[in-house]
C-alpha cells in the first residue's frame, strides 16, 4: 500500500533568482512580478515530468526563495504579481506522480512546506505590507488555485475556457489541502454549500459565477489582461506604503557536513546540528555572539551578515532539513547559547525601531519560530551549563516541548525577560508562547514579564518556566531517562500528541490548516481509497479507474 | 493491516436503568449517583470481556441514556456524581482488546460516538445547570480520566495507589482521543509541557501532584471519602438552582423495521428512513403534526409525546442508526414536512417559555442538530413538493452540505424564519447556522431573519438558502446527476471535505475535539504503528512487544 520513493537525494532549501529553474522574478519599480514557468524536466526526484505549471518541492523552494528576497532585497516593492509563463494554464498544483511515487511522510513533509510558503506570502501582506496579486493567466487548479488563495486579490482571464477548480476530491480521493479548503471557507467567506459545489466539480468554474461565488476579485477579457493587470497592481501598491529604498543581499545559507562517529554534524555560523543515528536524536545549538549592532544604521550595513538574521536564516535552513531529510530523528534537543547583552540588545532594537530592515528582520525570526513550533519532532529544551535563555531565545525555550535546567549553584544557566516575550513573536495561534503556557494562570504571564535583569535556574523553575528543573546529582540520570523513553514511543502516537498540546487557546486560520485540514488530508493521504493499489491517487492518469471501498468514516 | 470484526449485530441506541448492565443510577434528593460497574460478560460483541470497567459502545449508550433521563426524568436533580463500583478502578477506558479487534470505520464512529455523550455531560453542565462531579475512587486511566475531565470537578482518592492517568500514547502508541488532549490543554489549561509529561507517564500521576497540576481538584483519602464527596456534591448542588419538580418519563424509541425492494425501511412516528443499498442513499424524513400543544402547561402534559421532542429523539436514533449500523450508505436525502403552523407555535413555545421541560426540550433539540452536522454522510436536503422549511426544519437544511429546491410554482414548498433561526441552537462552533452560512455577508443574515410569514421557493432562493433551485422541467435530471456523482466519490475525501466545510468561523473546544484530535486520531488509527501486525494496539498484553518504524511525519 506504502508508495515506494525513487532514491530522493537530501533536499536543499536554498536558491538564488539566477539560477530558478522555475521561476522569473522581475521588477518594474515598486511592483514585483513573479512568473512561473516551471521547467518539466528539472524536478528533484526521477520520475516524473513537471507539466503544465504543476510543482514539487524544489519548485517551492523557489518560490519561497522569492519571497523572503523581495522581503529583504527590494524593500521598494508593495505589490507582487503572481502569474504563469505558461498558455492557457496558470498552474496545475502539486504534480500528481510525484505525489504518487512519494513516501506517506515526504508527503506530509511537503505539504507542510508548501502550507507555510502560503502563510509566507499572507505574512508579508500583513506585515509589512506587500500585496499580492493573482493573475491567473489561464486555469489555476488544485494547489494552482491554492496559491492564489493565499494571494490578497485574485483576477482571472476571461477566455471562456480557463477555470479555477479543486479538482482533489472528484479525481484524486484526496483533499485541497494546502489551505485550500480553509481558505474558500474562512478566509474568502464562501457559503458552504457553494464551497461543497465548488470542491466536487473537477472542471472548476469561470467567468461570472467565478465572481458571484467570490472564488476570485475579478475577470478581464485577453484584450484588456495586460493593462487590467498592471492597473490592479498599482492600485494594490497605492494601498500600502513603501517600506524603504535600498535593500539587503541574502547570502546563501550553507553548512558545512562532517560525518561524525555518531552520525554527520552539520555547522552554520550560529548554529549546528548533529544527528546521533542510534539514538535518534539531533543537538541543535544555536550562539548569539559577544557583541553586535548597536542600532538600526549598524545593523542595516551589517545586512545578511546581522547576527540575529543569519542565526535565524540558519535556524530555519537547519529546522527544515530536520524535518524532510532526518526522517528518523524523533528528538531535537535545544540548547540556546551566548551573550545575554548580545540577546537583550538585539530585542530592544527588533521591538522599538521603525527601520525596515529591522522590521523585516523581526517578521522572520516569527516565523521561524513558527517553523519550529509546527515541526513534527519532540523539542526538548536542554537549559544545562552555559546556556542562555535571553528573550528571543528564550521564545525558543518556550517553543520545545519540555525543558530540562539544571538547578546548581556551579552550572551557569541564565534567563532574561526581554520584549520578544511580551508578544512580538505570536505563535499560529495569535498569542505569544507565555500567554499559550500561561493560559489558565495569566498572572503567570505578568509575572515573568516584569521580572527584570538576568535570572538563575531556580528563579526559571518558580517562574514555572522549567518542566524539570534537577540539580547536579540527579541531572544525567534523569535526562537519560527521558530520552530513553522519548526515543521507544511511537513516532505517530508522539505526532499526534504534540500538534494537539502545543496550540491551546484561539484557533486562527493558520492553526486550523496545520490542525483540522492536514490531519484530515495525512488521515486521507493513508487511506487505500486513496494510496491503495486501486485508490484514486494511484489511478490517476492510468488506464485503471478508481474502485473505492465505500464505507463511510 | 486492518483489524478484522467479528460478527457485530446493530448497535441499539435505546437503553433503560432498569436493564443497565453497567450502570447504576440512584437519586437522594437533588444529589444524583452514577455508578459504573461494568459486567465483563456482557459486551456487545463476543471475543472482548470488558474488566476493569472497560468500556464498549453499550456501556455508553447506557451512560448516555442515563444523562438524558437526568435532565428528563429528574428535574429535581441539581448535581450527578459520577463514581466507580469497583475497588481500587475507577474506570481503565476504552477496552483495548475491542478497538484492536473493531474495524477502522467502527473505532472511528465509537469515538465520536463517546466524545459526544461526554460532550453532553459539558452541555448538561453549562445550559439547565447539572453540575457532574467525578468522584475517582481508584485509578481512571485513559477514557476513565476523559470521562473525569468532562466534568465540573474531579476528586480523587487519596490512597497511595490511585492515580489519574493517560497511557495511550506510551503503551498504545494512540491518542487520548476521546477529548482527553483537548480538554488538558483548553478546559483545565494545564501547562503545554506538563500535558506533554503527564501524557507519556503509562502509571499517571497521584496525589498531591495531581492537584498541584490541576489534573485533579482535589484528594480525599478513603477515610474521609464518602463525608467528602457528599460534601463537594452538597456544594455543587447549591451552585445552581433546582430545574423543576416533577419529571415527565422518557419512553423508548423503536423504529418498526420493514424490508423494502431496494433494502430496508425504518418507521418512527415523526421520522423515518429507507435505506438503498444499491445507491447507498438513504432517504430521510421527519414530520410535523398538524395540531400541537398551545402552551408549555400542554407540552409538559404530553410529556415524552410532544412531538417536537419525540420527533428529535426519533431522529437521533436515526442518526446515530445510520452512523453505525449502515456504513456503505454515503448519501442521506432529508425531507421535512408538515405544518407551518405547529412548526412556528413550537419554535415560539421553545424560544419563550421558562418552563423547565420546554428549556430542555430544546436542549435536546440543540444537541440532535448537533449530531446531524458531525455525522461523516452527506446530506443534501431535497425540497421538493409537499416539504416545508420552518423554523427548526429550516436548521435542518441549514445542517445539510447543499439544498435542492424545486422552484416551481405548482409544487408547494414553504419556508419561514422563527426564533429557531435566529440563534437558539448554536452549531459546534458557538454560532448560528445562518450565521455560519453568511460568514462574508452578514446581512445576509439579518435580511433572512426580517423575513415574516412564509415564502417559496423563488424567495428561498433569493436569500440565498438554496444551493441550487431548478425548476420542474430540470429537476428530475439535475438530482439525478448529483446523486449519482457524489455516490462515485472518494467516502473518505468526502469525510475530509465536509469537516472542513461545515464549521466556518470560530472554533470552540468542541470543534478542536472534532476537527483537530479527532483527525489526529483517525490518522493514527490507521498508522501501522498502531494497527500493523507489530503495532502497539495490536501488540499491547500479548506476549509480543511493539516495533516501530521510526519516521517522524
Amino acid at each position: 500500500m506504502a508508495a515506494t520513493e525513487t532514491a530522493r537525494p537530501p533536499v536543499q532549501f536554498q536558491a538564488h533568482p539566477s539560477r530558478y529553474k522555475h521561476w522569473k522574478l522581475t521588477f518594474a519599480g515598486d511592483v514585483a512580478t513573479l512568473s512561473m514557468g516551471v521547467d518539466p524536466g528539472a524536478g528533484e526526484r526521477e520520475g516524473y515530468e513537471l507539466k503544465l505549471n504543476s510543482y514539487d518541492i524544489g519548485v517551492d523552494v523557489e518560490l519561497n526563495d522569492a519571497i523572503q528576497r523581495i522581503r529583504f532585497e527590494h524593500p521598494e516593492v508593495r505589490c507582487v504579481v503572481v502569474t504563469g509563463a505558461l498558455d492557457r494554464v496558470f498552474c496545475a498544483g502539486a504534480n500528481i506522480v510525484m505525489l504518487r511515487t512519494s513516501s506517506h511522510a515526504f508527503k506530509v513533509n511537503f505539504c507542510k512546506y508548501t502550507n507555510e510558503t502560503r502563510l509566507g506570502i499572507e505574512d508579508a501582506s500583513a506585515n509589512p505590507g506587500v500585496k499580492f496579486l493573482a493573475a491567473l493567466n489561464g486555469t489555476a487548479s488544485g494547489g494552482g488555485y491554492e496559491l492564489a488563495l493565499a494571494c490578497d486579490e485574485i483576477l482571472l482571464v476571461d477566455d471562456r475556457n480557463s477555470a479555477v477548480s479543486f479538482p482533489e476530491v472528484p479525481l484524486l480521493g484526496v483533499l485541497p489541502g494546502t489551505g485550500g479548503l480553509t481558505r474558500i471557507a474562512d478566509k474568502r467567506k464562501i457559503r458552504r454549500d457553494r464551497c461543497d459545489v465548488f470542491s466536487t466539480v473537477a472542471e472548476g468554474i469561470k467567468g461570472k459565477r467565478a465572481v458571484e461565488w467570490n472564488l476570485v476579485d475579478g475577470l478581464l477579457p485577453l484584450s484588456k489582461w495586460n493593462d487590467g493587470v498592471k492597473e490592479r497592481a498599482r492600485k494594490l501598491a497605492d494601498s500600502v506604503k513603501a517600506r524603504g529604498t535600498q535593500g539587503i543581499e541574502l547570502e546563501a545559507i550553507q553548512p558545512v557536513e562532517t560525518p561524525t562517529s555518531k552520525g554527520r554534524k552539520f555547522s552554520y555560523t550560529y548554529v549546528d546540528f548533529d544527528i546521533d543515528d542510534e539514538t535518534r536524536t539531533a543537538e541543535l545549538e544555536i550562539r548569539a555572539p559577544d557583541s553586535c549592532a548597536e542600532n538600526a544604521e549598524q545593523a542595516f550595513k551589517e545586512g545578511n551578515a546581522w547576527w540575529i538574521l543569519r542565526a535565524m536564516r540558519e535556524l530555519d535552513d537547519a529546522v527544515c532539513r530536520l524535518r524532510m531529510n532526518h526522517l528518523d530523528i524523533g528528538l531535537v534537543l535545544l540548547r540556546c547559547k551566548g551573550s545575554a547583552a548580545t540577546l537583550a540588545k538585539t530585542d530592544a532594537l527588533l521591538a522599538s525601531t521603525d527601520h525596515w530592515f529591522v522590521r523585516e528582520t523581526a517578521n522572520l525570526v516569527r516565523r521561524v519560530l513558527k517553523r519550529v513550533d509546527l515541526t513534527a519532532k519532540s523539542f526538548y529544551a536542554i537549559a544545562d551549563g552555559g546556556t542562555s535563555w535571553v528573550g528571543t531565545f528564550l521564545e525558543l525555550m518556550l517553543a520545545c516541548d519540555r525543558s530540562y535546567v539544571l538547578n546548581d549553584d556551579d552550572a551557569k544557566v541564565q534567563f532574561a525577560i526581554t520584549p520578544a516575550n511580551g508578544g512580538m513573536f505570536p505563535m499560529s495561534n495569535g498569542i505569544s508562547r507565555l500567554a499559550t503556557r500561561f493560559l489558565g494562570t495569566p498572572d503567570a504571564v505578568s509575572t515573568a514579564l516584569a521580572t527584570k535583569g538576568t535570572f538563575d535556574a531556580a528563579a526559571a523553575d518558580e517562574l514555572g518556566l522549567a518542566t524539570f528543573a534537577p540539580d547536579a546529582i540527579d541531572w544525567e540520570d534523569e535526562l537519560r531517562l527521558a530520552l530513553e523513553e522519548r526515543a521507544a514511543f511511537s513516532p505517530d502516537a508522539l505526532t499526534g500528541m504534540e500538534a494537539n498540546l502545543r496550540f491551546a487557546g484561539p484557533e486562527t486560520m493558520e492553526t486550523k490548516i496545520f490542525g483540522r485540514l492536514s490531519a484530515w488530508q495525512n488521515w486521507i493521504f493513508q487511506r487505500p481509497n486513496a494510496v491503495g493499489e486501486r485508490g484514486a491517487l494511484t489511478c490517476y492518469g492510468t488506464p485503471h479507474k478508481a474502485d473505492f471501498r465505500f464505507e463511510r468514516t
